[in-house]
């Protein structure tokens, strides 16, 4: 900490407002004399043992705020998870640059990864202040009323299910949309956030906290499309049998795996594909439609929530102020407090890493396929202000003259 | 025509302004004293059958307004192709309710449909005016510079593959977005509009307007992802190859048709999976993810292009001006004057019915996976103002210490 070098990356999947997190470590480190240069590591840990290090210092305050309201993961990410001797590199890079701080901006998988490091730093006796910036379009931080990230992500899902609703009720049949999220089903849940009218999709949701029935879902569906001669349905990506097994990877010709050991479900359209299929076969209902929405959900260009931003800004910059004057390592974590404020707390790291929140119990209608008013409310002031709205024409019907 | 009745109707695929033209025909219609009722009928010429009417007379400028900035279409649409029994019915309808202009938003089919009802109630000696208001994402209706909904779909892809891009950019691998458009190019080619760097994707577009070859895209692929460490492809999904044959049917178990003999090409994930298999199996490329932009890319609430919006209403007015002070039946179209405005003419509907426009030469670069400069002049002022910008860090590199 001599130097008052610092480093700060960014792991895991990219976020619409990641990059804010970034601008809140960079421009508020430069309010601390202490702090002389703030190193960015390209493609999270994997930059460091690479020594990949821009001086972020050297950015201008105009660029930075334009590429904080820029989605994706500005430094570049990694999907690396260090275990011991990489860490003893990461060690090795950091003592030659002489960077006593730093900060990973990332979600469980990122968090683990600023856990092992810290500890191998204490181990190594090398004075490294680490701290995690929570960032996650999943929303399964631990300890977080909600992380960075998530609340653009479901303005997205929210969005694109509204529009969809739209559709599918101006050309009815099934729709099935496919929504990211491995354990947790809050993004999935979001959808419900799109539906205006009582009539409105989405009619069915299926979450990842529940086991997922074939048989179950197509007598659900079933029964929606006979009440609204139409169903919009919203699936988790990571919806899973009894025993545990993604259906996704029941399906799958072969499972791919990253270095945390999770299979991939995401850049495939193959669950929507197989549950449309299913709906044809077995209920011959012709129109069936399905939509994957991929790496549309966390990174499309021009959908973002305003709160969102601005938590994600101040998470950057409470690590900081958390760093410099606080004693200890740990995760930032946001608190809600009121409707709607919040304020920041340092988690210790134990506290948060390799753990996995899911949905609680009084966010899920006692059938499984709904979500309460209780999520709505917790959801809505996330969203952000400027919310698209969906009308409809009143249709005051005129009386028929042949077919009375 | 001495009832002073009208009847407006919406046909095949919703856009994103398509009640604008709705509502452009309600509002004007309300300005010509002749009028005194306009009807709409429920789910195109399927209402008009049904005798599903609704007053649009009483709806309030207010709710229209709203109304109109909703995607997808307010009155429902249908995929149905009149025959000459099926006109008999909407003439006997027609006459029922006094009705005498017909108003029909739709796209190629629509205007068919357009065009076999204006003959048969020529043939009838029923006095009918019909006019078609053009619409369609695919922007493949001839004699128009450009068709209302494109450009919000447009905008739509272009901020899609700006974000994949950013993503692709964070987690190097090779992305494919598949998008709309069966025979014409012109929405995967706005993919070209998302690039701003010139390292950024999309690198690769491939159009329906060339012949698919599977050896060839890999040869593609794989020279760029060797140039650029990652890959972003835009693939059509009416790809096709030598003897017309999509390559989405080539792959597809089981083939589903439409009323007017197309092929089902969305709503399945089954083209970008084929397309990345084969990346993975043939390049030996392990990040390869595959996105279907589907459903969204037409109805997303909250993606839309002011100019569009403005046109699709422009045309909706026109075509009662048309109607009511013209001579003939006929399709709205819109012309390009000056750079950029547009005015309006109403072209035979022979000259449109059942035709399909595609990409002009001059848009495509000579190897086949670009676009020119030309296209993107045409596009540009067609997306609206605000589009949102990609912004990148400069990345002043830090002097590496151990790995000199």
């Amino acid at each position: 900490m001599s130097s008052g070098k610092i480093l700060v990356a960014q792991g895991g999947g990219p976020t619409a407002v990641i990059n804010q997190s970034l601008a809140g470590v960079v421009l508020e480190a430069r309010r601390f004399s202490a702090i002389t240069r703030v190193y960015g590591a390209l493609h999270g840990v994997r930059g460091i043992v690479n020594e990949d290090f821009v001086d972020l210092t050297q950015e201008t305050v105009h660029n930075l705020e334009l590429v904080a309201a820029t989605p994706s993961s500005a430094l570049g990410s990694t999907r690396d998870k260090p275990d011991v001797a990489y860490c003893q590199k990461i060690f090795e890079v950091l003592r030659a640059h002489e960077i006593g701080h730093f900060f990973y901006i990332g979600g469980n998988d990122s968090s683990d990864t600023v856990r092992i490091v810290s500890l191998e730093a204490q181990k190594a006796g090398y004075p490294l202040r680490c701290i995690h910036i929570p960032k996650t379009i999943d929303n399964d931080l631990v300890g977080n009323d909600h992380t960075p990230g998530f609340a653009s992500a479901a303005r997205f899902v929210a969005q694109a299910f509204a529009g969809a609703n739209l559709d599918n009720a101006s050309l009815p049949g099934v729709y099935v949309g496919v929504v990211m999220g491995r354990h947790a089903g809050f993004l999935t849940a979001a959808a419900a956030l799109g539906k205006k009218y009582p009539d409105d999709g989405p009619h069915l949701i299926y979450l990842p906290e529940r086991t997922f029935v074939l048989a179950q879902f197509l007598d659900d569906v079933k029964a929606a499309y006979a009440k609204y001669g139409r169903c919009v349905i919203a699936v988790s990506e990571g919806i899973h049998d009894a025993a545990g097994t993604p259906i996704a990877s029941l399906l799958a010709k072969e499972v791919e795996r990253d270095a945390h050991g999770n299979v991939q479900l995401s850049g495939t359209g193959a669950l929507a594909d197989q549950l449309c299929d299913a709906i044809k076969a077995q209920l011959g209902i012709k129109r069936v439609r399905g939509d994957t929405f991929g790496y549309l959900q966390r990174s499309f260009l021009g959908c973002v929530s305003d709160v969102d931003q601005r938590e994600a800004r101040e998470v950057g910059e409470k690590a900081v102020q958390f760093a410099m004057w606080g004693e200890r390592d740990g995760s930032v974590a946001i608190r809600r407090n009121g409707d709607y404020a919040v304020e920041y707390a340092l988690l210790p790291l134990e506290d948060v890493a390799g753990k996995t929140r899911v949905m609680e119990e009084h966010f899920i209608t006692p059938e499984g396929t709904g979500v309460t008013d209780a999520f709505r409310a917790y959801l809505r002031p996330l969203l952000g202000g400027d919310l698209p709205d969906a009308f409809r024409l009143r249709r005051t019907m005129v009386a028929k003259i042949l077919q009375k």
